[in-house]
């Protein structure tokens, strides 16, 4: 009998990627990465010039299909497999990705009259020009009491969706009126394969205000708008879907278009740092996964229900059933090295890199290698706001402690330790709420490169971080899924443990504390928790003046 | 009659410039500048390798001989004119300088025997490992309720002379013991000039501890150890002269040495900040003088004894006679934007600015100025502490703002607008206590070149700027005192106000306040001013265990 396999498609902020994973031995076969060719839309839309409002993060829905029609039929030319070896799909997409479509799942952005029309367009997560809205929705939930609010961190984020779906019933009612239904990009990529409307349970009660027990808050959607309350469930309609489910079979249409067999089995949608737990392997508490990119999520698994204030949220069967799956993050951690050394790195210092051979990263990463731990720099990583446990988007990057000798080795190693401490609240944040944390597994795009930064995070953490071998632990998740959907009579499992087991990456390398450090660090962080306490909480005012000193957004009306 | 000239010598940090001045009509007939061949010594001594304590500035006395017996015969060769057309000589320094002297004012560092001793040598103003020593001194100053301590802000720095000879004293007792004299820099020119043992009132009350009514303070120098008050007067004696007197007459060695005639007037010594106050040509009390270079120091003068907490002092005598002089002042300012422009433009900038064949500064002046005064990132120029108003060492600089889209031209300006922030500060202070500033004038090396950042100050404070002509304002001060010391028998003036008003250097240019700008920085001065209170006052000990956090100096006696 040939080896089987599992397509596990992982939609990032940039592109997609398609991998195909053997189910019994993990091993990936194929790789295959499609860039977006929209990118994130910030400016202007395509064909138009008008300038969207400052902090637009917009996307193309054709380039995800895209993602699909190109990247699976080259994943597998790649692979050399025959189609019935695949046993089954799964998909993880970054999150809150919200698009309005029509009761076909055609894009309302595809319709002409709609096209010049920034509300019609995906909003990615990271569409951030929902600030002030934002804030009246909590306000209002906090005020009623909101019982779902405590599971997410008694907070609600511009990145959700319902935030999201609110600008646009305020700010094009004509595009609300004709959206059939909001859909996470997730669940209509799923939607779509299997010629069903499904959504998962992960993206909803993350990013959707809904539970498990009480389904979303209708009262609470009145008191926003006795309209919209009227109105909304509808357009979020379809049937729930836990993760680790089958959702359909694939539609014959999409069958021809991608060259699979008609009915393989599409597994519920995932979110991408959720996906990453699985594909890493971790089914028990006391293990805490960091995945590390542009951006980091912290994620915990346990068998307790906490409600964390400042966490970005707490939902039961969002990974494993029967679990509860947190999840924690920081806003920026790659993004801010790589702003840092693309922008603001001298010529020297770019020169002799080349002279070299080496990279410009590399080149600092070495300099800031041999500076000691007690440099008096220090940096706050915000840069992009504050996620975790701050909650909190008006809150800016700082630097602290320069000199007239400050060299750019030392900024660049200040920006490395900002993240780790930042990591480290997070940590201390879970465990004062009782999640006890033994091991720290490290996956994303950054702990292979990185042997600095991973070895700043263990003596700072304390605690011993395994990375895991695999930079692509969320398509390696989303292969899980794929598989389990299968159920073991078509190849895969019926068990997502036993997925987990047979798929999931081992560890590489495992970091160690350097007490000497250790010591040192500790003594750095504290000066780090003063001035989080300092701007973040008792004096968080001035950080606010200081953006909103900066020229005001125009509104999406003047468009 | 031939033309009547007067030499104003103006001993810098690195170098020594000599200027030839008309006494009737303030032109500059020459200039020569030179170069310490030695330099600011920083690291190690002249022919020895071990390394010196951090912060350590040190100076080789034959520097300044040096610019005597090269710069005065070449200046006066490019002036082209007779020794006898010369009617005095005046000279302003750094301050506070120290050197320690034997009986014949030869410098103790010039005896093989303390040829390796970093005591033995010049203590430049900005040698700083007398920090803990000067906390200590202020601590016991302010529980003896020392009278002299309000006239100087009530503070003492670790640029002043006491904290440096008291370093001596405690590391070096040899060669306290074996000092005859320690001499400030200028007053040590002076004397060996004229063969004598004269000391300014200007360093004395601004440096010292002394002032006109009290004298020295013998009781707290005995409270600092009966030793070092029992020994010290005799080590500061000296015949102590005001400001616009005559100190006495070129000897007979230094007549031949310099080609001048023998019995020259030679003006008592003046601190240079202070020399900028006759160069500029202000008498009056309501306009307050900038000096801004490296650094900044803010000036005023007033007939009435203010008591003002945290400038850098009051001396009745220091300028004018029966005047108050005031001093206050910004530890970096030119300097900030050195190091950032030296250290951290990236070489897209820097390839950009050669191709255009213009420096890097103009091409970030350039673009830092099509920036709105809104932006949204601010900085902290405490980048070598904060002289007035918070008069602390330990501060040091931040930016606040930064984001994954900050700009290098973004962190430029926030430096320039950084630096005008923190003037402002002392504006706020010096008018809170009763001094009205109605006029503005600028001097020294910055104003000239930088229009932004002298726009920026205007729109900050919201006064027109005034900014003199001439960039050598302490120099033509030296020359308004050489020809005020020689009287108007021998071609110069009995009355310093007629020197001031026949030599004083023009406005050249006026900077006028844009409506629209001071409205943004009054916003953003408001968010610095916070900043300010957070981080120099009710937060101070964040900064402080942060700088503490780097290696600590080794200690003079490790040495």
């Amino acid at each position: 009998m040939s080896a089987k396999y599992s397509i596990g498609i992982d939609f990032g902020t940039e592109s997609g990627r398609v991998l195909v994973v053997n189910v019994n031995t993990g091993e990936i076969k194929s790789m295959h990465v499609e860039c977006y060719p929209h990118g994130v839309i910030t400016d202007t839309l395509p064909s138009h010039s008008n300038l969207l409002p400052i902090g637009s993060a917009l996307q193309n829905p054709k380039d995800y299909l895209h993602v699909l029609q190109n990247g699976i039929p080259l994943a597998l030319e790649k692979a050399g497999l025959h189609p019935h070896q695949i046993v089954g799909i799964g998909v993880d997409f970054t999150s809150s990705t919200v698009l309005p479509v029509d009761k076909y799942l055609n894009p309302l952005c595809d319709y002409p009259k709609y096209h010049s029309s920034p509300h019609a367009w995906v909003k990615l997560w990271k569409h951030h020009p929902t600030k002030n809205r934002t804030e009246q929705l909590l306000k209002l939930a906090t005020e009623r009491k909101e019982k779902w609010l405590n599971k997410l961190g008694n907070n609600i984020s511009e990145e959700w969706m319902i935030p999201k779906i609110v600008e646009v019933f305020e700010e094009a009612p004509d595009i609300y009126r004709e959206t059939e239904y909001f859909m996470e990009a997730n669940d209509w990529i799923v939607s779509l394969l299997t010629n069903t409307i499904t959504r998962s349970n992960c993206s909803l009660a993350y990013k959707s205000f809904w539970n498990e027990e009480d389904g979303f808050p209708i009262e609470f959607f009145s008191s926003i708008d006795v309209n919209f309350g009227d109105t909304i469930l509808s357009k979020l309609k379809g049937e729930i879907k836990n993760v680790g489910t089958c959702a359909g079979y694939l539609s014959e249409k999409w069958a021809d278009q991608l060259d699979l067999p008609i009915g393989l089995p599409v597994a519920t949608g995932i979110i991408d740092a959720h996906s990453a737990v699985l594909g890493t392997g971790i089914h028990h508490s006391e293990t805490l996964l960091m995945v590390m990119g542009t951006s980091t999520c912290h994620m915990m698994l346990n068998n307790k229900l906490k409600e964390i204030s400042g966490i970005s949220g707490v939902v039961k069967n969002a990974i494993l059933p029967g679990v509860y799956a947190y999840e924690a993050g920081q806003s920026a951690v790659g993004d801010i090295f790589g702003a840092y050394v693309n922008k603001h790195i001298p010529e020297t210092y770019s020169q002799e890199a080349r002279m070299r051979g080496i990279s410009i990263f590399d080149y600092l990463e070495e300099k800031a290698n041999q500076l000691p731990p007690e440099n008096g720099l220090i940096a706050l990583d915000w840069h992009n706001g504050n996620r975790s446990i701050l909650c909190n988007t008006d809150l800016v990057g700082a630097l602290v402690g320069l000199t007239l000798h400050t060299k750019p080795e030392e900024i660049f190693r200040a920006y490395l330790e900002s993240t780790a401490f930042s990591a480290r609240i997070i940590f201390e944040t879970y465990q004062n709420y009782g999640l006890n944390i033994k091991h720290v597994v490290a996956c994303g795009g950054l702990p292979q490169k990185n042997a600095l930064l991973m070895q700043i995070y263990t003596d700072v953490i304390n605690i011993p971080i395994q990375v895991s071998k695999s930079n692509y632990a969320p398509a390696i998740g989303a292969a899980i899924l794929g598989a389990t959907a299968a159920g073991t009579h078509s190849g895969g499992f019926d068990n997502i443990k036993e997925a987990i087991k047979s798929m999931s990456q081992p560890i590489e390398k495992t970091y160690y504390p350097i007490q000497k450090n250790v010591q040192s660090y500790e003594k750095k962080y504290q000066i780090y928790k003063d001035l989080h306490d300092i701007f973040g909480m008792s004096h968080s005012y001035v950080m606010k003046s200081l953006k909103s000193n900066k020229n005001p957004s125009p509104s999406l009306e003047n468009i």
